[in-house]
């Protein structure tokens, strides 16, 4: 059925507005043509609320924050939120500045998100109040593992719970839940990490995703998930000895390109708990 | 004479100065590194005028803009006037949001540009104040086709002859005109629509074809246009079967980075109407 | 010693936070994570004191500047300072306009520096007051050659002396020097100039090689030369007919990204005078 998620996103082409940071923002953009998307960019607070009323979703990602941006993330949320449209939240850095901690609990308080999406360090810290982010990528200390993954699968469920919406945490091995089910993927390669901006790829992504699948927003959530980890297993299937990172980061958009539902179907990892 | 005009970019390697979105900046970088000009970007109002000076042409595109750019717009193009600078406007979304459109109307109004190049519905958007702009792509309502091919040809005359300077619609088939000719260029792969800011890449190209060619713009124009679209084709020739959009983006690039004026003249495809 | 240099930035992972152009800041991400550092970007200025204090380094450069940026520049770079992390200017565009001139000698004024990296114009400009920086690219009129290489060394020197850092002067041939010794290289293809921002992705990989040789400064600077050098002859080799300055982009980050210690030994071209 993650195979039926992907094609309804070929099918609806969704819009997506992106208020997103300038780092990795142009692999956001083809990333979300590649699946089938559309994406625009806009982070002017007087732009942004006709920008995301044409779109069916909006992907808040606060990497490269600033105070212009963060004003048109809380303006552009607002008018998402009364649209009905679906909201993401990447909270990218999270832990790592009070400023982009704040910014995130903020935007959680203030809007109603669809799904948060980050790594485990950066969901801790929006749980817990702590978290050890590295930078802008997860501390191992924080990592989700297969010896801890019981309790793993119980904490984003009680935190997806908690903010009652869906929580997807992305790592070596992934978790997306709803607070009630839990999607175990274990798509992807540990080769991914030396790739800026997989993880802000595939929160755009998921927001095309959820938008061209409204009735089963968890199973499109999970699709994303897999979709981005099996492109990363097809593209690395293609690298030759002299090719290195950026190649590879070519490749994983490719292949997402190329990703027919069937195969999807096929190479998707996961398990339900 | 097409090949002329790409062999005077190579000889003179104009300067451009580029006002543009940070979604596509750095493939404008290299594409105009690849047909033989030189990059530069600023968008801090107090920085404009001292760049745009050492320039020979600038390139204003309002994706992603925001009020500090938007002064630095202003600032910059009226410095490009005064010196009689090549200026080109690429209304990016102009039709999607009141700041777009409006910010696009009052740059018209207050300066004066040698091109305008965007979609068709952009372009609609500034001549008739209506246009369905889908998100930053056109609206396939409007395109430009062979059944209506003389009245598109008509409106672009009119609407290039109404802002008394060039005008340049892309899609399928594009119009270039200065109101009294129009070049009717077929080149181009419908794929090239799966890569960000092919758009975006054609406007600081073309900019530096009239900087280097001052005494023949419209063709310097329609030139860029069939090189970017050859560039398309020829690009599209080299993909193997496990590519996708992030790679021919990369192919793309590369082809102008190799086109000679011979292939130019030979393949592109035009008629002048 | 040099690819001793390089294995410890693989050893120690360090994190660099950048403060940079939006032009090419996706390429200076993902050549650092190639070259075994870990990026970080924030120019907030309410957000860089905490991301500059979790990182081992601050990479400052001056391509596309603004207000804000700037402000975030002094504020990140006090708090460097403070910390004693180590601190690098990237002075790009520096002669090309009054406020870049003037923001990069008040940073050398306000701050401790461990490198300046820059073309010879920039370099020219901050230590003479002029040059003739051609946009963001140096004036042929300033380049070091065979023929003025006594001249060029001697005026390294003396500014490296004057400044009391390290300066690092790159194009053809290329110039490091802490003011006593100074490294000559001539690693390198001319082709590396069809591709921009090879300098800043030169200045954001330099600061993870100082981070990571706190001991070796000089050593460290000149190990980040000769990789980026090598790279781009090394990926250069693998180029194929149709391939651009695009795929030679990717190749060069690829080539930073399989490098060895024992290939940059073996591959360093450089004497000490």
């Amino acid at each position: 059925m993650l195979g039926n998620c992907m094609e309804n996103v070929r099918k609806n082409v969704p819009l997506v507005h992106n208020i997103t940071n300038y780092v990795t923002v142009t692999d956001v953009a083809n990333m979300l043509l590649a699946c089938g998307g559309s994406p625009i960019m806009s982070d002017e607070p007087e732009d942004v609320e006709d920008i995301t009323s044409i779109c069916g979703g909006l992907n808040i990602n606060i990497g490269t924050l600033n105070q212009r941006s963060i004003e048109a993330m809380f303006r552009a949320g607002r008018k998402a939120n009364d649209l009905g449209h679906v909201l993401l939240l990447d909270p990218v850095g999270a832990g790592a500045s009070a400023l982009r901690t704040n910014t995130a609990v903020q935007l959680m308080k203030e809007l109603k998100f669809d799904v948060i999406r980050g790594n485990i360090s950066e969901i801790k810290t929006l749980a817990l109040g702590s978290g050890t982010t590295k930078g802008v990528d997860a501390d191992v200390a924080d990592a989700v593992t297969e010896e801890n993954l019981e309790q793993s699968i119980a904490f984003v469920k009680a935190f997806a719970r908690d903010v009652e919406c869906i929580v997807a945490v992305t790592g070596a091995i992934d978790l997306v839940s709803d607070g009630k089910t839990c999607y175990v993927i274990r798509n992807g390669r540990p080769e991914m990490g030396r790739i800026t901006g997989t993880g802000c790829q595939l929160s755009g992504m998921m927001t095309a995703f959820l938008v061209a699948n409204p009735e089963a927003k968890l199973e499109a959530a999970a699709a994303a998930v897999c979709t981005m980890g099996l492109a990363g297993e097809i593209g690395f299937s293609y690298m030759q000895e002299q090719d290195g990172n950026s190649t590879y980061r070519n490749r994983i958009i490719d292949a997402v390109c190329n990703l027919t539902a069937e195969v999807l179907e096929k190479g998707a990892k996961y398990e339900i708990r």
